[in-house]
């Protein structure tokens, strides 16, 4: 394996000595990008390109070459989990992922069952080593999955949801049947990202995006739970070096002390909550990564540059802070606009270290 | 004016006694009831109802006559206000809210005036004055109206959004203009919700449902300033009773302090916040609404009991608290379900007080 040219992002994440804040964007490969656009219209569908491990090695390095970006991150679906559990992943134009088969009784709940990473998920682990290979050392790649409760509301939604009825119908009238589901995906999600680690992954984050549509007992009983079980079952250290992991529950302002004691190494913020309130109600023990809103990627150049001063500033001085969006980018971005937000975090950044 | 023969519900808002806890839903007249699909079909669109005082006010005395409510609240549409500035609303079936002229340049919001509440908005009135003579006393009645935020963000997107890219991308870009659209729309808000209360609105709500997608200094400064402004220009005494004033931020449950020192009488809380968290945040100074996970109202109605049981836990001993949802009741909902959760707070809340 390659020796890393830039560890800059895992070296924040550790909470060790910086010279410049790190800095890379949620679906930094992604749609706003032209040139993802044309590897993607050749690949056929979203899903097809998920498959392909060069053409998913291809657009997760396009934002680098464009931007001095401090991470690469897999390109890949959160879905792909629950796809390789046999519930049939597609895309319907328009509409977002849906699934053939849905886990929407007792009887489908308990078919569920771990997939094998290698085997039922090998294009992801194979993409995984296209990467590293092609990195050859740039910057770190980030390895990624849902979260447990995240992953479940697709799953039993059947497709992305406004309200959660049915999920949340299960959560109330068989907790018992929702955890075991949860449990058998979070089994599921440990074995993948250990997975992912074992291909060269060098750092993890975890997705939580609908943690946030739970009240704060049932965040902790059927999201955090799982998170926090995750955690435990990783492989923390790999070519001699840790491999850190980030949890980011969206909308989970209120919950970051709750989610720093699970033992990650890194907490993901969106710009509901100030750094500064996110450091305080995490007492510096470990590092955050946010929290710009991504629609402050729509103003100009000079007003994008002042809201990245912003949030350097609320972060404040020291180490520990990834610099990020608060959600993934919007496919309506201009690119230059990206490049306004890393050359800001470059040039004003250092002042804080 | 008919004397009220119910006032639990003012009576909890203003922290005075009451022996069970006061409880309604919001949307509690709406599409979950066959007889408001009724009503609607003889009408034709959403907004022909909405604009007939006659079948707006036999919509909101629906619920009333199944379950044993505490407060009656005016059926409209929060964006009545935006279509009385000339935007032209008009709905499109499984589409949601939309207008013929959205507001997306200097010229568009220098041009919007504060409508008239009689002359631009009289059906409105008329609606309220049917109401309050039907409703007879019975219980009182809830005059409403959307924040200018959450106004704003339809004017501007022309249509409900996702990631409110136009909106905010006015909002970082041209802070002066946004401003200047909010300062209308706030006065526009203050006229039309003293008209509701000359007509004989007992109550005001303010719903901001869309505060939350904001950074904290963003809400400050866009949200809540706009709304403090409202509750400051409210005729807050009618009929020689006070008129309370219930604030709701939609995801606000980090900013309930801040909410709470606008002078309004009320805040109410979604389920993401704990009740006894939100009453530890504003100290018992005024009172709360809310706050059982719609979703709730999918499980069976032993479930139910269980959950509403769980909220007034929450909130404990003693007056100001209000039985609400979090957030709208879900269309597809069983009647019975609803009828559980208000028989629940009936039999569970005396204790309480």
């Amino acid at each position: 394996m390659s020796n890393l040219k830039n560890d800059r992002f895992l070296r924040a994440l550790l909470l060790e000595p910086v010279d410049v804040t790190p800095v890379w964007m949620m679906r930094q490969a992604g749609r706003y990008l032209p040139e993802y656009r044309e590897t993607r219209a050749r690949a056929g569908s979203f899903l097809d390109l998920c498959k392909n491990p060069d053409l998913a090695c291809e657009v997760t390095l396009q934002p680098l070459e464009r931007f001095p970006l401090d991470a690469a991150i897999l390109f890949s679906d959160i879905l792909t989990v629950p796809d390789a559990m046999g519930l049939g992943l597609y895309f319907s134009e328009g509409e977002g992922p849906r699934f053939h088969n849905p886990v929407q009784d007792e009887q489908a709940v308990r078919a569920l069952g771990v997939p094998d990473p290698e085997q039922d998920l090998g294009y992801v682990m194979e993409a995984v080593r296209t990467i590293r290979r092609e990195l050859d050392g740039r910057v770190p790649l980030i390895g990624f999955s849902g979260s447990p409760w995240t992953l479940a509301t697709y799953m039993v939604e059947g497709a992305g949801s406004k309200n959660f009825s049915k999920v949340k119908g299960m959560l109330f009238d068989r907790p018992d049947l929702m955890h075991h589901m949860l449990g058998v995906t979070a089994d599921a999600v440990t074995a993948y990202l250990n997975g992912q680690v074992a291909a060269g992954a060098q750092a993890l984050m975890i997705f939580d995006t609908w943690g946030g549509v739970l009240s704060p007992r049932d965040y902790r009983a059927f999201s955090l739970a799982y998170m926090a079980r995750i955690v435990k079952g990783l492989k923390r250290e790999n070519e001699g070096r840790r491999v850190p992991v980030i949890l980011f529950t969206k909308g989970g302002g209120q919950w970051l002390a709750q989610m720093a004691e699970t033992g990650c190494d890194a907490l993901g913020v969106d710009w509901t909550t100030d750094l500064s309130e996110a450091r305080r109600l995490t007492g510096g023990r470990l590092a955050l990564q946010g929290n710009l809103d991504p629609c402050v990627l729509h103003a100009s150049p000079q007003r994008i540059r002042e809201e990245v001063g912003r949030v350097l500033e609320s972060y404040g001085r020291g180490t520990g802070h990834v610099f990020n969006l608060g959600h993934g980018i919007h496919p309506d971005v201009n690119p230059d606009h990206a490049a306004a937000l890393v050359q800001a975090v470059h040039d004003l950044s250092p002042a804080y270290h």
